[in-house]
C-alpha cells in the first residue's frame, strides 16, 4: 500500500544518459525512462501489453522503444504504432505513462492520476544545482519497507548512538527535546542543542575552537522527503535567536522511495555553502553521511528482520516518537483517502479488448 | 495444475545409465528412473513410503532398490519387500510406479492413471536415431511455468527480434502470416517466407548465392511437443509447390516437460539430412540452436519476472497469438476434463493401513 | 507449534564470555544471553519494546545493556531504565527475561510461564563435567523441523544404513528389535546386539580380538533431550546380565532445540570413561560421532526437502517406529495441554500503554 498521488523522486538526472533504457521499480510498478531526441523524459510501465515482457530490454527507435520479444514498437505517449503480421493496431494497444518532471537535479514521477499531477507540488530544492552551494549525489538501496528510514529521520535522538563516530556527538544532543509542528503535508521538527560538542564530522571540515550551538530544522512530508536547514555556529554568539556568523550550514535534500513492500531507493545530497572551492571538503562531508547512512541501514536493516520474525509485535511509543507518529498517522489517513477514491472511479474501468490471462 | 494422461520426456535414454539412479521431477512428482538388469526402465515416486526420504540417494540392489535411511528394500514394481526387524511387511507398504517406455532415445513417462497408458499415443520422433539424419542432445532448464515457452515456441515472430543473429533473420519473417490449423491433440503451424535471407545459421552451414524460400511447418500437440519439419531452398525453383532440390532440411523435435509450477525441462535435437558425414556441421546447427535457446530463457525469464509483479496483468491478444491461444485454450479444457474424472474416481481411494502425518 | 513450558538447551556454557553479547534464537523467539559481572546468566527477548531493534547489536553498560537505536537501556530483569529526553520511564517499557540455569557445561532456558521453571525438572548431565568422563563440546546446526530429528534419534535401525562407515555396523544390529517402555515424560530405549562386530569407530579405539555385545539404553524426554548409556563388551562374557569387564562405556549427552519451524540447534557430546589421558581417543570419538551426524544431517535434509515437496504426504508406521510414534503422541498431547493453558489465561493479558503497530 503506497500513496499515489504525489511526487516521487524517481532519479538523479544523470542516471538518465542520452540514449539509454533506464528501469526501475517505484511503488511496485516497474518504470522504463528514456530520454527523447530533445532530451525531454518518458516514464512508462516497464511491461509490453503484448506479453509482459520488459520493455527496458528493448531497443530505442528514434523516440520510440521496441519490445524486443516480438517486435510491437511503441512511441513516447505509450501508443502502439506497430506490431508483426498486423495493419491495424488497437487503439487499446499501449502501456501506461506517467508524468514526470526534472527539476533541480532530481527526475519526479506521479504514479497516481494523471490529471492530478500539478508541478507545483513538487517541492524545492534549488541547493542541488546551486553555484553558491556544494553537493555530491548520494544514493542507497534499502532492503526493508520506507517506513523504518522515515521513522529514523523522525527522530534523531538516534544520532549519538548509531552515528557516535560520524554525525553523532554527545548524549546531550539526544536529551534536547526537539519542537514538533504539523505543516502542510508533514511535520517541521526543530531541534537545537546549545553549547554542544561539535560532532565528528564537523570537526574534520573545520578548527572550531570551542563548542557549538547546532540545530537541525527540517521539514519531513508527503511522500518521504526530507529538506532541511542545519548547521553550528560558535556557542555564545546567538545562534538560535539568528546570529549565523561563523557558522557552517547545510541544505540536506533527502527523497525516500518505495520500490517494493520490502525495499527501498533512498536518494540523498547534503548541500553546504562554505569552502565550495575545496572539492576535498564536499567529498569529505558526503563521505560522512554516506557512513553514516550505511549505519543507519545496518541498523533499520536489523530491525526490520527483528520484526519479520515477531508480526504480532506492538512498537511502544516513547516521547521522542511524536513526529514519527504524527507522520504515520497522515500516511494512513493519505491511504484511506486514495483507497475511498479509487473505490468510487472503479466503475469506470474498463478492461481491454479480447484480455488473455497469463 | 498439469495434464496427467498424456506422455512426457523424462529424459534421454543415456541419462540412465546401467547402475545408476537417476532423480527427476516430473510435474511436481519426485521420480526416480533407473534401469534393471535387463535394460528395462523402471520409474518410480521418489520419496520412499516410510518416512519419505528420497530412494534416490539409497542403493541399487539387483533390480531393487534400497532406502539409505532405514533400509526399507523395493522391488521393481514399487512393493517393500524387506524392513528392518519385521517379517510380515504390509501390502500397502510400497511406493507408486510409473508406465515408462523408451523409444528413438527419448525416455518418456506416463504420470496419469496407469491403464490408460498406450504406448502408441508417443508421438514419433524417428529422426532422433535414424542413421539418415544427424543431432546432438540437447537439454536446458527454465525457472519459468512450462506454458510460457510453450507460448513462445507457437509464435515465430518472435525470430528477428530474439535471434537477430542465429535463427532469425529480415524483418520479413516476422511479417509473414503463418497457417494456423486445429490438429487431433494440438496446432499445426505452416510458415513460408519466400525470397528471403538465408539466417544466420544457415549461412554458417551452406554458400546459398541467393535468397531463400524458407519454411517452417510443426505440429505442438498436447502436452508440449513440437515435431517441426523445417529448411530452405533457393528462391524461384517452387519449394512451397514440393520441389526441394538443394534444399537444406531439418527435424527439429522439441518436448517441454514441467518440472513444477516455475520450473521447466526443455529437451530438445535439430536433425538435419545433409553432410550427415562432418561432425563440424551436425556442432555448428546445434550450436545454434542452443545459442538461440539461451536467447529465448533471457526473454522469456524476463517476462516471467515481469508477470509475477504483476499478478492481475492481463495480456492483450494481437493477431500473432492465434495458435498459441488455441493451443492455451486445449490445455484448460484437458485439465478441466481431468479434474471431473478426478471428482468422480475419489472416493474409491483409500488411505493406506495406520497412516502418520509428519 | 512448541512446546513452552520445559527446559531447552540454549547454549554451552563456554558461548558466553564475560562481556560478549549472544544471540541465539530459540523456539521462534530471537534470545539474547550475556553474564553479568558475578558471572549470573541473563537471558531476554532480543527486541527493544521501543522499535523493536535487536538489542545483542547493542552495548554492555554494566549489568545492562543499551540499545544502540535510539538508546534505551535496560537492566537485568528486562526493565527499561533510561531514554532519550525521558524523565519518567513507564513501568511496561520492559523486554521479557527468560529463567535460565547453568548446569554442568549446559545453560538451560525456560520459553514457558516463569512460574513453573523449576530447575529440578533439569535432566542430569554430570558426565559433561565429571573428571572420571571425557569428550568434546558438539554442536551442529540443522536446516529442517526438529521432530524430523527426534525421529531419527529414536529409531536406531537407521545405524548401518545411514552410518555404515561410522556408527554402524551390521545388518544384524538394524535387526535386533528394541525393547521401548514408556517413562516419566518420555520414552526408554534398550537396544542389545549380541555378538555383533564392533562398529568402525570402536575398532577405531580399542583391539577388540572377538565379537561385542554392544548395547544402547537411552531416555528420550520431552522437549527432546537424548541421555545414553552405550557401549559394548566382549562377547560371551555376560554383558547384558551386568558384567561389563573390559567394556568401553559412553554416556552420549544430546540436547535437539527448535530455532524456527525450520532449523534446529543440536548440541552434543559423546563422554567416555575410558583412555581419559589420551586426547587422541576423545579427539577420534568425537570426530566419528561428528561425521556420522553429518550423515544423519544428509538424509534427513533430504528427507525434508522430499516431505516439502508433498504436504499431504502420510508416512506409514512399521514397527521400528514404535518409540517415534509414542514420542511425537507425547508431544502432540503437550501442545494440545498448553494451547488449553494459554487459551484459560488468555483474558487477563494486558496490551502495553499506547502500543503502535509496525
Amino acid at each position: 500500500m503506497f500513496i499515489k498521488n504525489t511526487w516521487y523522486v524517481a532519479a538523479w538526472d544523470n542516471e538518465l544518459t542520452p540514449q539509454g533504457l533506464f528501469a526501475r521499480t517505484i511503488i511496485g510498478v516497474p518504470v522504463l525512462m528514456y530520454r527523447k531526441d530533445d532530451g525531454e523524459i518518458v516514464a512508462m510501465e516497464d511491461r509490453c501489453c503484448h506479453r509482459g515482457a520488459p520493455l527496458s530490454v528493448g531497443r530505442r527507435e528514434g523516440d520510440c522503444v521496441r519490445c524486443m520479444y516480438h517486435g510491437l514498437k511503441f512511441d513516447a505517449s505509450g501508443q502502439c504504432i506497430e506490431a508483426p503480421a498486423q495493419k491495424r493496431i488497437p487503439i487499446q494497444a499501449r502501456v501506461r505513462t506517467f508524468p514526470v518532471v526534472q527539476r533541480h537535479r532530481w527526475v519526479w514521477i506521479w504514479m497516481g492520476a494523471p490529471d492530478k499531477a500539478d508541478p507545483a507540488l513538487i517541492p524545492d530544492t534549488p541547493w542541488l544545482d546551486d553555484p553558491h552551494w556544494r553537493s555530491l549525489d548520494g544514493y542507497i538501496h534499502y532492503d526493508v519497507n520506507y517506513l523504518l528510514i522515515c521513522d529514523n529521520l523522525l527522530d534523531f535522538s538516534h544520532l549519538p548512538f548509531v552515528h557516535p563516530t560520524t554525525l553523532g556527538g554527545s548524549a546531550d544532543y539526544a536529551a534536547a527535546q526537539p519542537k514538533v509542528e504539523r505543516i502542510d503535508n508533514g511535520v517541521r521538527i526543530t531541534r537545537w542543542a546549545l553549547d554542544t560538542e561539535p560532532p565528528p564530522f564537523a570537526q574534520a571540515v573545520k578548527d572550531w575552537g570551542s563548542r557549538v550551538d547546532r540545530w537541525n530544522i527540517y521539514n519531513f512530508t508527503i511522500p518521504a522527503i526530507l529538506l532541511m536547514d542545519s548547521g553550528m555556529a560558535p556557542t555564545g554568539q546567538g545562534a538560535a535567536e539568528g546570529n549565523r556568523d561563523g557558522a557552517i550550514e547545510f541544505r540536506g535534500c533527502q527523497a525516500i522511495t518505495p520500490e517494493t513492500e520490502n525495499s527501498t531507493h533512498y536518494f540523498f545530497a547534503h548541500p553546504h555553502n562554505f569552502a565550495i572551492d575545496q572539492p576535498e571538503v564536499t567529498h569529505s562531508i558526503h563521505q560522512a553521511v554516506v557512513d553514516a547512512f550505511d549505519e543507519d541501514r545496518d541498523i533499520i536493516t536489523a530491525q526490520q528482520k527483528s520484526l519479520a520474525l515477531a508480526p504480532d509485535f506492538k512498537m511502544m511509543a516513547f516521547g521522542i516518537d511524536a513526529a514519527l507518529n504524527q507522520f504515520r498517522w497522515m500516511v494512513s489517513r493519505r491511504l484511506e483517502e486514495e483507497a475511498l477514491e479509487e473505490a468510487a472511479v472503479r466503475p469506470a474501468a474498463t478492461a481491454a479488448a479480447e484480455p488473455v490471462k497469463a
